[in-house]
């Protein structure tokens, strides 16, 4: 069984139970949400983190927002469009937070002419509907995805695209554990990457959880292992993606791609539809967040640099789709991508 | 004036000062090493590191070896021999150690027929002198290495090819701050080179003592900054180099050569002659030490990995020489560098 990342508490009035992310591999402790702030900064503090899982959880913003004793159904749609406003504000690159919060919001819209009571269990029903499709999404893209495992490959990923990263099994890693049940003998290298270490500290602890045989690299190793033959497939997730296939992804995996380029190692993308973003042409039109240096000159609470020193820190970076092999989703696979096989793969 | 990384102290009976690099940057404290084996721990740690700077360190525990009492040279001569032996076991790959080494065993050999007193005197004579020549070719190769630097560039290196790397201002960062006092305004981007972050902990020092702006990168954020066109040239040191100009440095120099031949980006790589070896014919026959995956798995003391995670953790790769522009000594530039161009640059 997968981590539950995201996970709904009780009725109406429940609250929404997350796995806090910064504590792992060291321990396995939640934070429950119970407040609209308190799940901005869960989102914002990458307690929760990864695309999907951002989605699901802000998702269940809208049923918080609702929670508060009001005699007018008006009252409680003002305060999720509030809610739905302020959330928008926790993190700039992932496009499935706006794109959970707007299904989120038309869904209160269409709903303004209910009771209260009943205006709260259409929201609930709503954001667990959403959390149930991105179960399902999952398993879906893990089967696609694991049609490009073949027995005996060394796979490479960077950051974390497992269960930790969506309500279900993840986006990348839904591939390599699907594939591990499909009884394919597969080697796992993990990218730390950092500043943050999600492939150290995130994936390292879910497929060791489920047994697949993994190994640890520094992200500046990914080269070398590419180099003696042992990396057979790259499979990262995706925080948005433009109408050509340019693809936003946690920082250095543009560079990962051109390696996989250079070693001629295909590169495949897994990200549900929601991580499209077909209002923008390309690449450079997606919003790159940048967090303090000092996740870069003190990582761990510990200060490696010297004091007052300069550091870049984008958390982002785009993956042209010229080095992207193909990019799944639970609907199928998008070879070789550009904006003409993007809108093929969208059209009813 | 740049740091004394390594420093004879005192005459035949003296010893070896050097910086404490593994507590750089917080503090700035010095190891004396008064015996073959301190030395050796000092080279294995990491303590004196950069394989110019393991060479001349090296140099001085032959006169270390010498210092016990003696009635016959011979005895002395069997000490330095042996203590040759055990310092060339104290790490694999960097050849300016064995290099070193040999120069002073043969020095040692020739002054057989002297006093004790006379072949203790020869033998300091001659590690002074190797590393007065290591100061000079520092000179040299920063001069050589400036004429690739034009005002306006950013320039990314990778780990520490500095002061610290040397006995003098170093290799590669010896071309930037000769460019630096040819007033040519440039930044330099400083990758941290995990695992040990030499290039957070000493480029990042270093470049900040002499003024140079720079800025700290997480290593896999190398690419981005290319991709931004902020990078106009890269520029590293190397710990050996084989025949055909292929050449061994710091793990994740490879592959930003990778990078940098993608981005069209010029590759220069700043070594003394003494780095070569020619008995090599190309760089798939130099050793590459793998070091514990403790230094991935606990950075800093710090575990960011499950327990029991399986991490690979080899300390250099290999460059070859179709991917580097310019390999620069002190004897001067070795342009598209091949076993040809090799050999011609070491004709007398």
């Amino acid at each position: 069984m997968p981590v539950k990342t995201v996970e709904w508490r009780g009725g109406v009035d429940g609250f929404l139970r997350l796995v806090d992310q910064t504590r792992l591999p060291t321990e396995l402790v939640y934070v429950d949400a119970k407040s609209i702030e308190r799940l901005w900064h869960a989102i914002q503090r990458l307690e929760v983190r990864g695309a999907p899982a951002i989605g699901v959880a802000a998702a269940f913003g809208p049923v918080i927002a609702a929670q508060k004793p009001a005699v007018e159904t008006r009252a409680l749609l003002a305060r999720v469009e509030k809610a739905c406003n302020y959330l928008a504000t926790s993190r700039p690159t992932a496009v499935n937070l706006f794109w959970a919060l707007e299904r989120m919001r038309a869904e209160a819209r269409r709903n303004a002419g209910l009771s209260p009571a009943a205006f709260r269990k259409s929201l609930l029903a709503e954001a667990k509907a959403l959390l149930r499709e991105d179960v399902d999404m999952c398993r879906r893209m893990g089967r696609f995805g694991a049609t490009f495992i073949k027995g005996g490959m060394g796979i490479l990923t960077h950051c974390n695209a497992g269960a930790l990263a969506t309500a279900g099994m993840g986006t990348a890693l839904a591939s390599v554990f699907t594939a591990r049940r499909q009884k394919k003998r597969i080697h796992v290298f993990s990218d730390e990457t950092r500043p943050l270490l999600q492939g150290a500290r995130l994936t390292m602890w879910e497929l060791m959880r489920e047994r697949v045989p993994c190994t640890l690299l520094c992200d500046n190793m990914a080269a070398q292992v590419m180099k003696e033959g042992r990396v057979h497939l790259v499979v990262t997730g995706a925080d948005r993606i433009a109408a050509n296939g340019d693809a936003a992804n946690k920082i250095g995996t543009y560079g990962v791609a051109v390696l996989a380029k250079y070693h001629r190692i295909p590169m495949v993308i897994v990200a549900p539809s929601s991580t499209f973003d077909l209002s923008i042409a390309s690449g450079r039109e997606i919003p790159i967040e940048e967090r303090g240096a000092h996740e870069v000159v003190e990582p761990f609470g510990r200060r490696t640099a010297p004091a007052g020193a300069h550091a870049y820190c984008p958390a982002f970076d785009v993956t042209p789709h010229e080095l992207i092999t193909a990019i799944v989703t639970e609907r199928g696979i998008i070879r070789a991508p550009n904006a003409a096989r993007v809108r093929a793969h969208f059209r009813p």
